[in-house]
């Protein structure tokens, strides 16, 4: 079932341990399509410039990514660089361009407004909102946001989601919505916000799901070489929602069952594990369902006891 | 099967965000051995001064720990203290008193050396080879060490361990021990150096097992409160080869199935999980093994897809 994805979609120069590159495509919408796009069909809403390549409107275009809510207009396209540590669990931006994105007033197309899956990427939460005020009868929503939301923009931030299903940050995100270090009970008080499940990712150490009276854990997929972890996480929400969006599942009592939501899980820890691979998108012009399907399977080989 | 198991049995002092107490029951042997006591018979090697308690010896010999090997002689006990930083992943510490345990040399009774299971805490390598040759037909031998052996006592350690069935390490000493940053060329590494079975513990993100053709991850039971995590780590080492012995499985091909290893990683999960429960050995004074195998369950409910 249709899955809308908003967010940024962007040029990335990234510098790792393995390597270097200048100019990439990146940014949260294009992973999380990207990463959707194996599940389900997927349509985004973002912005770009003048400057946006044809080979990268091809890529997205040969996933079978809806661009009809990808607004171009004159200028340049949001641009971050940065540079990770050596053991990759930091970064440092080095510079971020917002260019045409700094006047990102997300439309959606009439064709999008009925799709019954909606993910909000790590935008402002007012523009988050107003997104999800013009879908018409979604059934899911989730979305993810940053610590400079969380603290320059809580009130907004916080009547946003109310409304979302689903909540996916990370640990240190979680933690500072809260005001909890300890992450069970950082859970608790992010339940009583609104979202009535979440996702708390941990990077190389995988990722949670709390939801009333659930728990499920797992760890993270163990990588020979990490060579770039950029859109890791966007690539993890793209699996989690693109899998219960495949499978045409909601998020209500009943609507789901808890090892499916599980699953979705794991889903996401796998195509997360995929984007570490190779720099920025390039591991996504490759990859196959069954390599997918085949990671998944080992998650439960090295998991079960 | 009986297991012996080397190492201190001290005085610790602890500061954590929870509380201080400044002198209670520690050391790597009492934490194992209590630990390992709930699923097999133990039998201890250590010193200890003439302050210790007789309160304490009695604690031990409450859960049918052997202390015939407990060495006491004129001198006062091994002391440790130490603060934990507030999120309780670091701590300093603020003194250490050999004391009698300067001069350990651990001399195995007559009716040790013919135990199957021997179990070597994290002391100096020398010692813990020579305790090794004590024994008499050992079915397996498994043990821990840390970043000073590591560092300034390489060679001897390498001797050593290279008889070992398997090595139980954290994540750090792990990349220090083989010189890779990355675990799963970490493990390579120092599989290639004696153990068919490696062991890594990652703290509050849980652990991994690592042998020829086989990993396990499980990630860390996420508890409301960590008191006191002094010792989680040795009685995860005490859960997992207690369970072992319990069972009587050795870790050559064919010794054990897969998911009986899988599963005393989990018992190992669960022991350091209930230690950090209350302060120093606390929780073991009333933990029961139908609490044990409760959590045991917990952990299947909370990682199954």
């Amino acid at each position: 079932m249709s899955l809308v994805v908003v967010g940024s979609v962007a040029y990335d120069g990234v510098e790792t341990p393995h390597g270097r590159v200048d100019r990439m495509l990146g940014g949260a919408a294009t992973y999380i399509a990207l990463s959707a796009s194996a599940f389900t069909d997927v349509r985004i809403v973002a912005i770009v410039g003048d400057d946006f390549a044809d080979e990268d409107t091809k890529l997205l275009e040969s996933r079978g990514i809806d661009l009809e809510g990808l607004e171009r207009v004159p200028g340049k396209c949001f641009f971050w660089r940065g540079k990770y540590s050596d053991d990759m669990n930091d970064r440092e931006t080095l510079q971020t361009d917002l260019n045409v994105f700094a006047d990102f007033s997300p439309k959606l197309p009439e064709s999008y407004k009925k799709a019954p899956y909606l993910f909000l990427g790590n935008i402002q939460p007012g523009l988050q909102g107003g997104v999800r005020a013009q879908m018409n009868g979604v059934r899911l929503t989730g979305g993810d946001t940053m610590n400079y939301w969380i603290n320059d923009f809580r009130p907004q931030l916080l009547e946003t989601i109310r409304q979302w299903d689903f909540l996916l940050i990370n640990d240190s995100e979680a933690k500072l919505l809260s005001g909890e270090s300890n992450l069970r009970r950082a859970a608790e008080r992010i339940l009583a916000m609104g979202p009535h499940t979440l996702i708390i990712k941990r990077g190389e150490y995988g990722a949670m799901l709390f939801r009333e009276g659930q728990l499920f854990m797992v760890p993270g997929y163990l990588l020979d070489n990490v060579f770039d972890p950029t859109g890791a996480g966007d690539c993890f929400a793209g699996g989690f929602i693109g899998y219960l969006a495949e499978k045409g599942f909601d998020l209500d009592a009943g609507g789901v069952d808890k090892k499916e939501l599980h699953r979705a899980v794991i889903y996401g820890s796998v195509m997360g594990s995929f984007c570490c691979e190779k720099f920025g998108v390039d591991r996504f012009r490759t990859l196959t369902r069954k390599e997918i399907d085949a990671r998944f399977e080992e998650f439960r080989r090295f998991t079960e006891f």
